[in-house]
Formats: structure tokens, sequence, C-alpha cells
């Protein structure tokens, strides 16, 4: 699938409701909710934190989904393309990072 | 109640577990929880977030209390005093924001 | 672009570098941080914050991309496959909220 | 000094600005980027993040108490008093993990 796709399909799925999109504040704090279940999920498997008896795996998997699809909102409700984003990451990344961290192998001259 | 008896009451809570403070990472990770779901609460009352049906009204009362508890627990792990924060920061915007926001009032000359 | 296609860029980019992955906790946390980074900008444009002299205007674009890589770097240490998170996400969506909001077209009797 | 003077002070901070308190939800945006803040600060100093050359170390306790001050808007925007929040949360915990952890001392029959 193609990214395109995704922000189409979330669009579609928006389109459905009269209200459409929500603001960006509103989104935002919807972000940041779903990046705490992600925390919880994450903290229960890789952390220190005691899970609650009853209380179910936070599933990692499943709130990625929903920090996408959040991602993919925001990014509709602001005519942002998310590929386009995404690869002037990788680029500036790729810049600014070139000799960032300690290669795995050392080119011999 | 003092700053300083809020940092000890959750150092004694803290002290009865065998583990004590968690890592810096999992406490943050729990922080990142915590103000997720203030985030919710907050969408729910001043958002466009629809509740569901079913679901209980955020307590943004009770949010607060948990962030503020995880937040000491963060200065305490890491032997911060909590007060000289709070106030270094009154402090910094006193200084930087001086001239940043129109006062209320415009004295004349 | 696939979805697949990211996932690959991000894993090859990683594993330029030596130490690979970093651990789930500090993946976390640099979404943490990246969402920090949104919030601001999404503040600047949308919110109620003054953004301060010098400043650069925050480029909601830029922290977009910069979530998804992250998201992708989280994905990818753990094996899950973003697409399918996504789809689970959406269908999740489809079910549970099919009744939630008002839809646009009020079917006449 | 306590709880209600930092309210106090905050309070005192704001009611010189013409607009006086942001909104909920603007106010949580900023929430979220002073604890994006502090988990760059915290990846820094004990994740696998590596700094970048000419970045200030991130200071902790800054962070911290930047933390605190937004927690304090956000409440007193809200009417909510921190010292009873807190005081609820403690007794949350009492109550709920009251068995939760394992205890530092296993008491004799």
């Amino acid at each position: 699938m193609r990214i395109q796709e995704i922000q189409k399909q979330v669009d579609d799925w928006i389109g459905q409701w009269k209200d459409g999109y929500w603001s960006p504040l509103s989104n935002l704090a919807r972000l940041t909710e779903e990046v705490g279940e992600l925390a919880r999920a994450i903290n229960h498997l890789h952390g220190d934190k005691i899970k609650k008896d009853g209380e179910l795996q936070g599933n990692i998997a499943e709130e990625i989904g929903d920090i996408m699809f959040v991602l993919v909102a925001i990014a509709n409700s602001m005519d942002i393309d998310l590929e386009e984003s995404f690869q002037n990451t990788l680029e500036k990344y790729n810049v600014r990072d070139a000799k960032r961290f300690e290669p795995i192998i050392d080119v011999e001259k």
C-alpha cells in the first residue's frame, strides 16, 4: 500500500462524518493520547512498570497503528504530503548525521 | 502542604517497595502515559473528540494529580529540588518574557 | 512509495550504524520529543502561544516527517508491519465507530 | 513554599497579561512540548541518543520546573486545587497498589 492510499483512506473515513477533520489542537491532543497508550504498552514490556492484574497486555502494534492514523489525519487536515515529509526527514538525517555515528565498516585506505 | 513534604511523601511511598525508583526512561514513559490521559480528558471536555458511550468522563483533576506524582518521582530519583526548579522557571519567565505580552494596564506618561 | 519501502529505508539508514536500533524506551523518548516539537509548531500557528522573536516558524510538515521516521523505527525494531497495523486500526474504527458520528447524508425514508 | 503559593505565583504571573490563561487545548500543547524537552534531556543522559555537537546538555531540573509551571497553569485555569489532586492520587495508590509490589520487609508471622 502506498502512502498516498493511506492518506486517501483516512480522508475517506473522515469524509463520512459531518464535522470532518478536527481542529489542529484537538488532533494534537488525540496524538498525545495515543502516544501515551504506546508508552504504557512499551513500559509494560520493556520498562520497570509492573502490570496490574486484569490489565490486558498492551498491544504495541495496535498502538502504532492508532498513532499512524492520527498522524495521517493531521497531515491531511493541513494538506501535507506525508511521503514528501518523510523523504525530507530522511534527507536531513543523511546530511546532518552523516558523520554522527560510528559506521559499521571502517573503510581502509 | 509544602513542596518538600510532597517530595517526601512520594519518597516514602516508593520507599516501601523493594525495587525503589524506576529508571529515568521508564519514569518518563509513565509521565508520557499520564499526560496522554490528561489529553484525553481535556479533549473530551474542550476539544472536538466525541465521547464514547459508557466512557467515564475524564477527570481532569485526577489526571493532574497523577502527572504531579510522576513528576515528583522523577525529580526525587535525580535529587532535584522541585521548589528550586519551579523558582528558576518563574525567574526565567520574568526576565525573558518581561516585554513579551501586552500588559493589562498601559501606564500613561 | 509503499509503506514497506519506508520501513526498508529506515532500516537501511539505521543499518549503517554500529549500534543499530535504540532500545524501545529510548525510541519512545525520541517519539515524545518529536511530538513535543510538533506541539510547539501547531501551538504557534493554531494556538494561544505567542511566538518568540527570532524563533523560526515551526515547520509542521517537517515535524510530521520526523515523527513518521521514529514511528517506523519503533515498528522496525519490533518486527511490526506498519501497513498491517494501520489496516487493523482502520478496521477497528469502521466497526467501533460505525454509528458514532452523524453521517453527512441523512438518508430519507 | 506551599502548593497554594505556587498556584498563586503562577496566577500572578499570568494575571499581568491581558489575555490571561490560554485555552485548555493550547495549554495542553504547551505541556506536550515541555514533556518533549524533558524527554530529550533524559534521553541524552540516560538513553541511547547521541548528543549532537554544540548542543547544550539538556538540563533536566530546568525542564521539570517548566513542566511544573504549565501543570499549575492548567490547574489554575480550571480552578483545580493541585494539593487536593495530589493527595487523591496518593490515596488512590495506597489503596490500589497496596499489594502490588513486593514490600521491603517481609513481616514474619
